[in-house]
């Protein structure tokens, strides 16, 4: 069902913020004169997405990025980028959002993991966030998503100086085709490292999250090979985590264009090809049907063009397809049902 | 959430039916001799599915239906029949299902649109249904969906001779890439006349529940140009609905031959093609997020291969994709907008 929030409007110019003005030096834990987290965030994501997309085309060649910028009447707004149709990738997206503004609490429940403490009547919020998928057009080269996110409802207007709560979320996935383990590991490896400076713990836990997040519950498998995933955190330091979220986000072209630059010229058969587009296939039932961030933005009436630019250029479904027993689309196919650890 | 039914399994041969023996002789409403509607109607769609797929392959010239035969631990089963690849069509499936077992709350919630009257508990109950999408090759060629269906629920074991509950619903809708007036006009002058046969307000009323039903709430446009649905029917007499169901169910190979044989080789461009396939990512979107028979067989875990074979051969999503206007493609897009009256 459709919740009733104002469309967004396009801008013909990028601000250099889209917080309010008590947004950036508001501190979220107390009154030091400290730029807010809400603020700091806003500008690792946007640094994030001008470098991701510098990296993108440099790499594509040929594509380059159609930029939108957009605003919410209802407070906030955001940056979409898409690279359709290049050199290397059939479609890379990356956005950044920073909203607020008040919250249903149907869509409210959508973005929250934990629904049983929703209370009833409308929710204020504050939502940034950065968000990418990868598509390259070669079935050897792997897709990859990254999302990294910074959320908080505002402190109970009847209680002043009451802590308002917020939490972070994101992950970095790897959906390849074919399997090269070379790539997965490395892939991963670089997961763990980010994950590592901070806490031990933080790896092991939000692989299996990842694992546990892609799954195609109708298909009892994965959307792919997995990576990190983590949401609702809030329980350690707030700095702490906005340091362990930029680490994150600035590992993502270390683990994806090596391996990018690796496979974008492997020579490929049509059986290749039909097999990377079954496989995104997957990944339009996985966003569709089950990712909170896509069903969350249908619900809220968010950028449609911005929320489904997760979807492929091109897609395929094939009735009752079974990879042959052993082959290299089924060793995939069995990485997505079984996951592994990889390093 | 998945909900545990068990796992269809394949069988190697067709049943002469897939109901129990007290199913066949029982009357639903009374305890006459004639043959039960569960019979009646298992028989029915039966035929429509023999009649539709012999009508297909004669037309498509090229491919021929694979069928598999399975059955349900719980209760019945079904016959799926695709065929994919084929000279005219790149994929028609036609689907008969047949089954009973009880079923979680939550599933029947899912089946029916009145969901406010849902006791808690299990819910013991009777499907049966033929349901069937058709996807042309070429772009001129419109895609055909219809699907008829009969449901009970027992009656209530602690109250013997109380009447069980029971209805109908169904529809036929045509989802061209690009409009032909007289296409449209004839597709909906075989509706209206089928439904007037039986009661004058039948088709305004499911026409404008056809517009209604297949809207994709997110894009605020409809997936094509309607047709008839309905659902829940049970306000009339049970022999007059069965009769209806059969009328409709029976018209669905005049309603979209004709239109077929006359576009099936017009020549096309690629901008042709990639405007197909950009609506079949439309089709996607509908089938995966709002189509009632498809979340519901997604929740009960009903058998994958035979629900998601709604899902085009192929699809495609563009960035922001604004068709020209005054173009064939806006004239489309403003009929899925905005609804006509076609006849």
């Amino acid at each position: 069902m459709a919740v009733a929030i104002e469309k967004e409007k396009p801008e013909s110019e990028r601000p250099d913020t889209f917080l309010r003005e008590t947004d950036s030096s508001l501190s979220s834990s107390s009154s030091s004169p400290t730029t807010s987290v809400r603020a700091r965030f806003e500008k690792m994501i946007r640094e994030v997405q001008d470098s991701v997309c510098e990296t993108i085309e440099k790499t594509d060649g040929v594509g380059k990025f159609k930029e939108d910028v957009w605003s919410r009447p209802g407070g906030g707004g955001g940056i979409s980028r898409v690279l359709q149709d290049g050199g290397v990738w059939e479609k890379a997206g990356v956005n950044v959002s920073v909203v607020y503004g008040v919250m249903p609490p149907e869509a409210y429940r959508a973005a929250t993991a934990s629904a049983a403490d929703v209370k009833p009547g409308p929710v204020p919020f504050f939502a940034a966030g950065i968000s990418s998928v990868l598509h390259p057009k070669n079935p050897f080269a792997p897709t990859l998503h990254f999302n990294y996110r910074y959320f908080e409802t505002d402190a109970p207007k009847d209680a002043p100086g009451a802590p308002r709560s917020w939490w972070f979320g994101g992950g970095t996935d790897f959906t390849p085709a074919y399997i090269f383990e070379e790539d997965v590991k490395h892939f991963h490896s670089v997961q763990k490292n980010a994950c590592d400076k901070f806490d031990p713990s933080f790896y092991p836990r939000f692989k299996k999250w990842c694992d546990d997040y892609f799954f195609i519950k109708h298909r009892g498998e994965r959307r792919g090979l997995g990576g990190i995933f983590f949401d609702d955190l809030n329980n350690y330091d707030q700095e702490m985590l906005l340091s362990f979220a930029t680490e994150c986000a600035n590992s993502v072209i270390s683990a994806y264009i090596p391996v990018i630059e690796k496979r974008k010229d492997t020579p490929f058969t049509d059986h290749n090809k039909a097999w990377q587009q079954l496989r995104r296939g997957r990944y339009v039932e996985f966003n569709l049907v089950y990712d909170r961030g896509t069903t969350f933005g249908l619900k809220t009436g968010g950028r449609i063009e911005s929320i489904l630019v997760s979807l492929p250029l091109t897609a395929r479904w094939e009735y009752d397809h079974q990879p042959e027993v052993g082959s290299e689309e089924w060793k995939l196919l069995d990485a997505c049902i079984n996951p592994k650890e990889w390093i």
